[in-house]
């Protein structure tokens, strides 16, 4: 069975080494000492891996079972889940006015990757609850904040939001489901939605369910969508549970993977929901929500990247299998393990180049939000609606490909379920998918992102990186060549691209939206390159203070160069697909396929 | 339920308009005329998408189950396997004498492509059985040829490979199977094989396994193995069958996908063998069947990614979502269709470009075997053995990827289990493992192909797209613009390749296989180039000739030059990371990752 160790040192690298947390001018950051930091990260890494690592399995083979309307979850996912409400975890980064710890959502992501790490379905119910809480928190009313959030801050009642229909997932202006105002202010939801994740379960006193439905009479298509709180038992005014609403599971449906995750058909049948947000203006208050767990679904892929490479690491100096072309590295031994061969270093070296560049990203994009949030900043938050899609597209693509890549070094053995390596491939796929497919994450950055109050945010994400260039060119030879050189080229790839999309997108979109997806993918491998370049510079300075543990910076070192000189040259592959216009993709009639 | 229709004119295409084999100079292909193929297509397509097809979806539900020592099949499975017989399509490229056809290999290839996209765990049952009953046709005695083929060409007695164990896969030279000399000639092999596709089943009178053991007393390591023979059931000297031999189905395995084959633990107690080949001499042996069963697995990367295709291509047709950036086109309804966004075109043409580039591929490389089997030409069999880990590695990975991209196209649907997609993804995962991991490929390409010969065969192979692009270039403007450049980049690129390995392989090996999977699929992109300059090539002669289905050769001259313009590039990133030599894999110690 595959196991799971907390990264906490190379999280707390990241924090205090790269991001240098407690100087930066973020409200709350002050208190992240290093050794605070570590106990928190040490304690949410113990529930992960002796807690929630072990259901991993459970949750795959038992899945989750639908019994008189009632759905089980898997044998020991209730009290796993009772444990991580025992200790605050779901409320970590959330106002203590309702019960939460208020800690920063930098320390939310750090936990959060654990989380899904070591378990994928199961972390789903606390985090679709987490996105539904700050959805109310920022959209809802004060007695709507009050009624709905210290509970569903410590996730006694879970969340889920419900916006696909059987007809519609991406074009939401089609949506049929109706809410048909009422007396007394509220409103009767009828209507089908279905891959409600967590849509019903036996793990929580009731469930909060957020419903995007259109209000008979109001705009056509995705302007006349609004949102509902539509709970499943509806809340007496003394807050005890009262009488169970009009909404109930259709099917739990057979998935590829993440089958530890009750994903639901949900039917409406008048049940009782209250607007929440402005009437009409259901996208805006979805997309608080959205955007929240875009950048969380960016974060599964690399979660599930880190659990397989840990497995595949292991097996890798483990199995015997064959000798070093350059002579024996286990003389005393039938043969030498796995680990000694240039191919199957080629893919743990992927591997690991990803993890490590992919969670320093994911940390800065969270000090971005928490500038924002915390600080109001304003220009931390337009960086971070560019970033979004990248993050979610670029880390849920190469996620998945790494965790593939991570099966393939146990061979055979990867194959079978036993050992669960198909496990890590069918849960990281799912990623890819939802919350906007990686085509629409593609869309969205170059459709509507990077032109963005007139390109403000792309332009600021240009100068960043020529300003550590510039910052940090010419002081150590090395350095210049293995770090600073290939990120120059890559970024300038990048620009290239964008300068494309203005003259030729001009001409016709198509243009640009043709080469959207490759322009993604040129995004994500230039912020991965910005901080290797990052971290290799950290990693120097410690290493010339004498640093006491010089085998983990050497480490890092050696992991950066390999990022830069083996994965950053796709930059150029991208930009010469792009740059061949929308007529090889866009030639052929339909019926000519 | 996903459908399948076979690719009939486009095999009919390649056949007659790009490898024109009624004048190819190879024994037997004179009587290949259109309507001749043509027949044979149309009958094995109608087999493939009533018969098989509809049975994919049932293998993987119902699997194959052991009971009380028996393999029951998937329902419907003996049956469809029983018109298969009927129809003599296990023996089509098989020899007359044993009740074959005696048809090319190249037929058998267009066939092969058809059965394995309508449903590739039945056709595994046939396919090893093909490949036993061609290594015992290479390496078997008179006798043996006489008690085996004819009832293995028929596929009334199925066949196995026996390779794995427990502690050994790639590296061979481990095993511990023993066979144990007996005074009749016979052996008694005793030890445990895993992952034996077909291993034990209901749909065949008896199994006949080749089974690698040693000889006590032998040569340590890989020089001394050797091949066995060895029948589930004992074979009377009338030719009726005895009694049960000593081998056993331990359990079946549980599989990520391609539950309709009984991938099968076999345990072999004493069981009565005869020795297949010469002592010691297993492994020559059993690449008979290996080199056919690698060409066998990449045309199932072709296979699966077609059958993905066809469905994504239908969904995206048929599902309305969103309008097109440059207009409605689909105006009366409430949205277009899903192939009008780039994006989504950018999925089918990659698709669409891969399985025809592959198909082409396949068939050529098919012409290579039958130049050699047929016409006695070295040249040939010194190309094809260049270009089987190729096939295998790059169609696979190919196949895999591009299946996966099918699947995306259907969104949230695609997770599902109900719609099919994910049993095709599955299913293709396991071709880039089995008969050789892909990484096991590239080395083999280019630790051991590469300089075979003193270098010839990969000197033929530039040699021939040399004169191919003399011989072509200078016609025409576009032609020499959209293929003839291209091509020719590409396999300059793969040039600078082959000379960095000689140039500093020599130095140190390492540095040739680190790059060696880049390698592979840099060639495999070359390969997938020529054929797409012939395509176009023939397709131009068409529309010159003013070809009555003028649609189809502009579409193929339009589906070519996507392949140029956005898929060949990828040859330069893969130069790029091969130059960077073996230092940034290979830097770390194993204890540092």
């Amino acid at each position: 069975m595959p196991s799971y160790t907390a990264p906490t040192k190379d999280l707390q690298f990241v924090l205090h080494e790269v991001l240098k947390v407690t100087e930066a001018d973020i409200p709350g950051y002050g208190e992240l000492e290093p050794d605070f930091t570590n106990a928190i990260l040490e304690e949410a890494g113990k529930i992960a891996s002796e807690v929630m690592a072990p259901l991993n399995v459970v949750g795959d083979r038992e899945g989750c079972r639908l019994e008189n309307g009632v759905v089980r979850t898997p044998p020991g996912f209730k009290e796993a889940f009772e444990q991580i409400k025992e200790g605050g975890w779901p409320g970590l980064d959330m106002p203590e006015e309702y019960g939460g710890q208020n800690m920063p959502y930098v320390i939310g992501t750090a936990v959060g990757e654990m989380f899904s790490a070591a378990n994928h379905s199961l972390t789903m119910y606390q985090g679709l609850t987490h996105g539904a809480a700050s959805t109310i928190l920022a959209h809802g009313t004060e007695e709507q904040k009050n009624t709905w959030l210290p509970k569903m801050v410590s996730c006694e009642w879970t969340g889920t939001m419900n916006l696909t229909e059987p007809h519609c997932g991406t074009d939401l202006g089609l949506m049929r489901t109706k809410a048909e105002p009422q007396a007394d202010g509220s409103y009767r939801i009828t209507g089908q939605k279905i891959f409600i994740s967590s849509g019903e379960h036996d793990m929580a006193e009731n469930i909060v369910h957020l419903v995007l439905a259109k209000i008979p009479g109001g705009p056509e298509g995705i302007k006349g969508v609004s949102l509902f709180i539509v709970p499943k038992f509806l809340v007496n005014p003394d807050g005890t549970l009262g009488e169970r609403n009009g909404v109930s599971v259709g099917k739990i449906e057979e998935k590829m993977g993440i089958h530890g995750n009750s994903t639901c058909v949900m039917n409406y049948d008048g049940a009782v929901g209250w607007l929440l947000g402005q009437e009409h203006k259901g996208m805006r208050a979805m997309f608080t929500m959205m955007n929240e767990a875009r950048i969380g679904v960016g974060m599964q892929g690399l979660s599930q990247a880190e659990v397989a490479y840990q497995n595949a690491l292991a097996y890798a100096r483990d199995r015997l299998q064959g000798r070093a072309v350059t002579g024996p590295k286990n003389p005393d031994g039938p043969a030498d393990p796995l680990i000694v061969h240039p191919d199957v270093r080629r893919m743990l070296m992927n591997q690991k180049s990803f993890t490590e560049g992919a969670r320093a990203f994911l940390l800065w994009g969270s000090t971005l939000i928490d500038r924002h949030v915390r600080g109001g900043d304003e220009a931390a938050n337009g960086l971070i609606s560019l970033l979004t899609p990248v993050i979610k597209g670029f880390l849920t693509d190469e996620g998945f490909d790494l965790t593939v890549q991570a099966q393939q070094i146990y061979g055979g053995h990867g194959y079978i379920e036993e050992w669960g390596m198909s496990q890590f491939v069918r849960d990281a796929r799912i990623a890819m998918i939802y919350e906007g497919a990686n085509g629409v994450q593609a869309l969205d950055l170059v459709g509507r992102k990077l032109a963005q109050d007139g390109g403000k945010h792309v332009m600021a994400f240009f100068d960043l990186v020529k300003s550590f260039i510039k910052e940090n060119a010419g002081q150590d030879e090395a350095y210049d060549r293995d770090f600073i050189e290939p990120l120059k080229a890559a970024s300038k790839d990048l620009q290239a691209a964008g300068m494309y999309f203005m003259a030729e997108g001009m001409k016709n979109p198509d243009n640009a939206l043709a080469g959207s997806y490759d322009f993604m993918h040129m995004f994500g491998h230039v912020c991965l390159g910005l901080m290797w370049a990052q971290m290799a510079k950290a990693a120097r300075a410690a290493l010339e203070c004498g640093a006491s543990d010089a085998a983990f910076y050497e480490t890092k070192l050696a992991t950066g160069r390999y990022y830069m000189a083996r994965r950053l040259p796709a930059t150029a592959m991208h930009l010469a697909r792009i740059q061949s216009g929308a007529d090889p993709v866009m030639a052929l009639d339909a019926d000519n396929f």
